[in-house]
């Protein structure tokens, strides 16, 4: 009975991350029933942002550029690099604004089950940026998943060599986080972490 | 430091029913990584459901044609009228495929923090219908809502003239609902509406 330009629709949308075909179909209405404030302008901004992104080739961000704003931008420190899954980890960087290094994105972790091994992360271009030596401090900013720390052990094993400062977020309580809600394993590496209160 | 496409891209997909800043980031990130199997078939999908998608004149629904495909279905009961909010009841009701006759949508529900009077919502064709003298039944389906319950009220206060069959859906214990998660209005309704058991 739907219209299978609808369907279509629906089953564009359902394919979006954290949509199922419920919530594909309330946009899709919202979108079909507000066609100028809603469907043409997120159609607009859907072609500008594929005619003008890219991937940049230093570090793996997406930007209007290739370096992007950050590897170009001479006013952050070209000697620390931030390691990060996905860019979406660069982002919630970005936001809190505290960081002033360079960043490289690999683009995932390591993952058997999904078929993610060593050659599927972006490392070459970290590989050749520390070859050229002017790299002072990686700070390993993988989640803290069996995935992130497997990830992060591997990477830690291939980049030693290259004499530079090796450093990774501290875990433990999150700002605003109650005991009582805390995992086993995080209350464990909080307690195991503790520090001296001066 | 986010490039204002993808900036933009955001802004639109977080305007989306359901969504907000965090998931349409996410989603931003997907269509952008993306392009071939994500970006292009959803702009694609938009554009053609944006060419081909209208209002049914008769009932309110959307299609390919106005009338829509159930309003000039041949096979469907035209002196059944089913009431709904909004087209996302109309498919809930097309899911189940037991409903054999017509529908008609709203387009909302009396609401005095959203505006909504009674002129907003799609009454007309309603009664134009109802004034052809060839529709038995109006079957009330709107939400078991205060405004639903209202809007309701009101219509049936409108219709009542017509010489029509009016029933509304049937309360109750959701099928599969615990009755110790029930809320006590439910809990009620379901109590008072109880039936003998044969």
């Amino acid at each position: 009975m739907i219209g299978s330009e609808i369907d279509n629709l629906i089953i564009a949308i359902a394919k979006l991350p954290g949509l199922g075909r419920r919530s594909a179909q309330r946009i899709a209405l919202h979108l079909l029933k507000n066609k100028e404030f809603s469907l043409h302008p997120l159609v607009k901004s859907l072609q500008e942002a594929d005619g003008k992104i890219v991937d940049c080739v230093d570090c793996g961000n997406i930007d209007m550029t290739s370096p992007c704003s950050i590897c170009r931008d001479h006013k952050r420190d070209k000697k620390s690099i931030c390691l990060v899954q996905d860019i979406s980890d660069l982002w919630a960087f970005e936001r809190t604004g505290f960081y002033k290094g360079l960043y490289h994105v690999l683009g995932g972790a390591l993952s058997a089950i999904d078929g993610i091994g060593i050659d599927e992360l972006n490392l070459n271009s970290l590989i050749n940026k520390l070859e050229k030596k002017q790299i002072k401090e990686v700070i390993f900013a993988l989640g803290a998943t069996i995935e992130g720390q497997t990830t992060s052990h591997v990477i830690v094993d291939k980049i030693q060599k290259y004499n530079v400062e090796i450093t990774r977020l501290a875990q433990g309580v999150p700002i605003g986080g109650e005991v009582h809600y805390l995992d086993e394993n995080t209350l464990n590496a909080a307690f195991q972490a503790r520090k001296k209160i001066t």
